[in-house]
């Protein structure tokens, strides 16, 4: 089984944690989820979601990572100790998934220099000037780059975790996971209606 | 401000709660999300969330009520105790809204005797099987009757909860919701793909 470690900070968006943590919780024999933030303890957010979280230094770095986004990321591009501890562990991770502005705090480890991502589309123009190195695609629902998935807003990210199921585990999974939570899967990473010009 | 009271209980459905918290989260000056338990504090579930509460007796009882599904609704339609408080505050709730099985936490009650509902596909049986007198619809994205909006499985919340702001506060403002954050509105009630013969 291997870990599925979710990274939470305060002010992080519900959905983009949620939507990817019940798609990955369906396939328990495959993945073990745990949540993680800097210091562990109660994290928050402004829709009153209160949540229990273990310390980095606890997390099995061996996982997958998921990057989610929310107002949180505005503060978290600009703290050198966060950032750095991102970047070692985005490095040991076998797969790493960002959702919305989730996206923005990877791009400023470096790691996604060079390659081409995707980010919330009403943030684009926030998280594109955080690190212009990155490719970023204007119109995805979902970017694959090597280790690296990285997913519009909030919503996508379910979209992206069930196409990650289906390029590591089988398409047939996928959609045996979307029937079990009822989700009309959009499958197609490149239609994307909520992109902007 | 509304008070939009969640029910929690151990093994609650991820998406069923978080999926409505993320559409409701948006408009915070229409509705103030709280979370409960019957006795408040840390509430988890199989996919490893764990999340804090407060005990249902500092709930703002005139708040819409949302009542997820999940595993652990399969020992409460069992408990006397617990029936008989979400009875009381479903009473005085303005609007019950339901995912999954939660709808038949509220069957117990007797609340939907003689009234149209839904709920989740793959536990139709079961959740029909619990109160036979309610009329369960086997095809619907979602059911209104009166005050009481009951959804099917999972991700079904999440399109019946713009729903109710489409009902409530006007189809622009669920538009602007879900353009918010990207997600693929499927605004008909009646089309049901994972509809069971």
């Amino acid at each position: 089984m291997i870990p599925f470690n979710v990274i939470l900070f305060d002010d992080f968006e519900t959905l983009d944690v949620y939507g990817p943590v019940e798609i990955i919780g369906k396939i328990p024999d495959k993945y073990g989820l745990g949540f993680y933030s800097v210091n562990g303890g109660v994290v928050v957010n402004s829709h009153q979601v209160s949540v229990n979280t273990l310390p980095f230094s606890e997390m099995d770095t061996g996982g997958v990572l998921l990057i989610p986004g929310g107002m949180g990321t505005r503060k978290l591009v600009d703290d050198a100790d966060f950032i750095a501890r991102l970047k070692a562990l985005s490095q040991s991770a076998p797969y790493v998934l960002t959702v919305c502005t989730g996206s923005a705090l990877l791009a400023r480890t470096g790691l996604l220099r060079g390659k081409n991502a995707t980010t919330n589309k009403r943030g684009f123009d926030w998280v594109s000037g955080v690190e212009s190195g990155v490719h970023w695609a204007r119109k995805a629902r979902w970017v694959i780059d090597g280790k690296y998935y990285t997913s519009s807003g909030v919503s996508a990210g379910i979209d992206m975790t069930l196409g990650f199921i289906s390029d590591v585990h089988g398409e047939k999974l996928a959609e045996i996971i979307s029937g079990y939570v009822e989700y009309i899967w959009n499958r197609d990473k490149d239609s994307d209606p909520f992109a902007v010009d």
